[in-house]
């Protein structure tokens, strides 16, 4: 990405592996951000939102070491990170943003991290995204990262994301950053974001835990020369949708990734509870892990919503295939069905049958690894 | 139990093993129920409510099958049973209640349930309270019986009930009945439920779904002849919390039980918010599952409850042991919190140090056993 350098190493925060990734802008860029709804928040949100200014110039992201719940102490060392890293690349304090990911209640190793920054710095290149999205991953198994381009040509958007767990349907423990070389003003970006974050990053669901981290920033390419930012606002959301599904395919553990579409409501808002109760559902994700056409921890999922719902209307489809029509069984093949959902992607639809409105999310399957994974996350 | 008699039988409901229990009473008595707050209610739920009377003379329950999402049939169904099982009996129809717990969407074979009924009758004794309880049983791994007696010893309560999955703080999959020879009208018994039910079987978490079928019935011994309920109300109490905790320790899966207190809140409610938020978070439940004292994501979990937190009074113990003190992390041995949390029971505290309210609420911890239960349970 013109402009935009990035690089990441092994500082030591984690016992192995990267854990330390920066991004360098040559210009002091407008970003607009989104952070978790949690009342408990990190320190880096704590630090960005009272000590960063509204145009940066680098972003330092640590994985292994949430810095969450470490007090005054925890934003200070953000503090002393920023200046020392200002001091090498000759910027000012103000113009570095920060995120982490990692254990909760940890304070960040400082001395390593300013150890690792002349490394950090040496690697700073045009062309190390991908070491970069390598050095912000947890529990994740691969790296998210999507790359478009604008219609025309002139400018791209990069977007890299790490999950995978603690997911939520409002958020998710999710780092996400898009760049692109599109100038577009502070004001209209902030403006753009939080109803692109509704439509992605809001629509999927792993786990149902909402992080203390969560955090989506979206850089500018520099000011606004453009009137109008409609295809940008196209790619931006078509980039955020991408990573969302990135991140929900690399759920912990998941082995599958359920689409949850909820038609036929009176308001959109009846469709969003019922779709987000089923999308976080145990005993319907572990139905799904097991390929097992269990309808009727669907429509219990979707009766427990508290929101109106008449059983007596409801039809359920998996895969195209309808389980259930006006609330109860229709005739269907249990091993056919069994074959159908044996996919990587799963598309269930409940059609309420009482209005016009709907809403969509993804989860994915609740299984064995889930359990494994976080049953031993922190040793 | 003197003019309460029981019974239990293989109908053929299930592919094998016990699936209907049958209680009869010598004479009409007074009943009150508390229901699932689901909005898909279960066929037994409709047609107690509307066909039964006030006053009861048998309960016939299934296991094997929910008789949910049954539609008008599923509803027909136990019109046609109650009609012969009163003509075995010679009671009132009206004087049958029913009550179903397993698969939904499937319909009950009523020419097995009705083959099953001469056997039923026959084996109906006041000792049977045993074959009942293990009649009624779907995943829990032991029958649940809590037998108490009234100071003075004149009378007895017998409480009998099924869990396992599907367990939800706003009640369970779970059918629990109260049987004893006190004698109290319907009216006091109806007035006195919703409150103990609040102490007890809403206090209770398994994973966080809410069944189609949760039952609660508490049958008199007869017309109040007694001024002073108080001593019945405690016994009645305590047989409920005693039935719950039974439950929640045979949730499915479960190696531990949780008792999770919240403390130092403003108001109770938020207590209660904050208890419930922490009681069907997956990464708390996997955590204790893996005797990890990750107390931050008990933090995350209270802060994402949707009531006010301040992180930086929140004091959170674990057996006794404080992890976190004013949001942050206090020094405690790893090996020794393990060694602590490696029991079937354990106290988690969470102090708000913000009021003097409080809530407490049991649940378990979430395992491979409970993923391999759900994802094939139908079949």
């Amino acid at each position: 990405m013109k402009g935009v350098r990035f690089s990441g190493v092994a500082s030591g925060i984690k016992a192995e592996g990267l854990d330390l990734g920066l991004v360098s802008f040559r210009e002091a860029v407008p970003v607009a951000v989104l952070y978790t709804r949690n009342k408990v928040k990190a320190a880096h949100i704590l630090y960005n939102k009272s000590k960063a200014a509204a145009r940066v110039r680098a972003l330092l992201v640590n994985s292994g070491c949430a810095n969450a719940c470490t007090g005054r102490e925890g934003v200070e060392d953000l503090s002393v990170i920023a200046g020392r890293l200002a001091g090498h690349l000759g910027i000012a304090k103000k113009e570095v943003l920060f995120a982490s990911t990692g254990v909760i209640g940890r304070r960040l190793p400082v001395e390593k991290v300013v150890a690792a920054l002349p490394g950090l710095l040496a690697g700073l290149h045009e062309e190390n995204l991908g070491i970069f999205a390598r050095s912000i991953m947890t529990t994740d198994t691969y790296p998210k990262i999507v790359e478009e381009t604008l219609p025309g040509g002139a400018h791209r958007l990069a977007g890299v994301a790490k999950g995978a767990g603690m997911m939520n349907p409002l958020f998710a423990t999710m780092l996400a950053f898009v760049f692109t070389d599109y100038p577009i003003d502070g004001g209209r970006l902030r403006r753009l974001l939080p109803a692109l974050g509704r439509q992605s990053f809001e629509r999927i669901s792993v786990d149902g835990d909402t992080s203390t981290n969560d955090t989506v920033m979206v850089f500018s390419g520099g000011e606004d020369r453009d009137a109008d930012v409609g295809p940008f606002r196209r790619v931006l959301s078509s980039v955020m949708k991408a990573l969302s599904l990135l991140i929900v395919r690399d759920g912990e553990g998941a082995t599958k990734v359920v689409h949850i579409t909820v038609k036929g409501a009176r308001q959109k808002a009846q469709a969003e509870s019922i779709a987000r109760r089923i999308a976080v559902s145990p005993l319907v994700k572990t139905a799904f892990f097991g390929c097992d056409p269990n309808w009727g921890r669907i429509i219990a999922a979707a009766g427990d919503a508290g929101v109106p719902l008449d059983p007596a209307k409801v039809e359920i489809a998996i895969q195209g295939q309808v389980l259930a029509r006006g609330g109860v069984e229709m005739p269907f093949s249990e091993d056919r069905l069994k074959q159908l959902m044996d996919k990587r992607e799963i598309e269930l639809v409940v059609d309420l049958h009482v209005g016009r409105a709907g809403y969509d999310i993804y989860t994915c399957d609740l299984t064995y690894d889930y359990v494994k994974i976080n049953a031993s996350y922190r040793t």
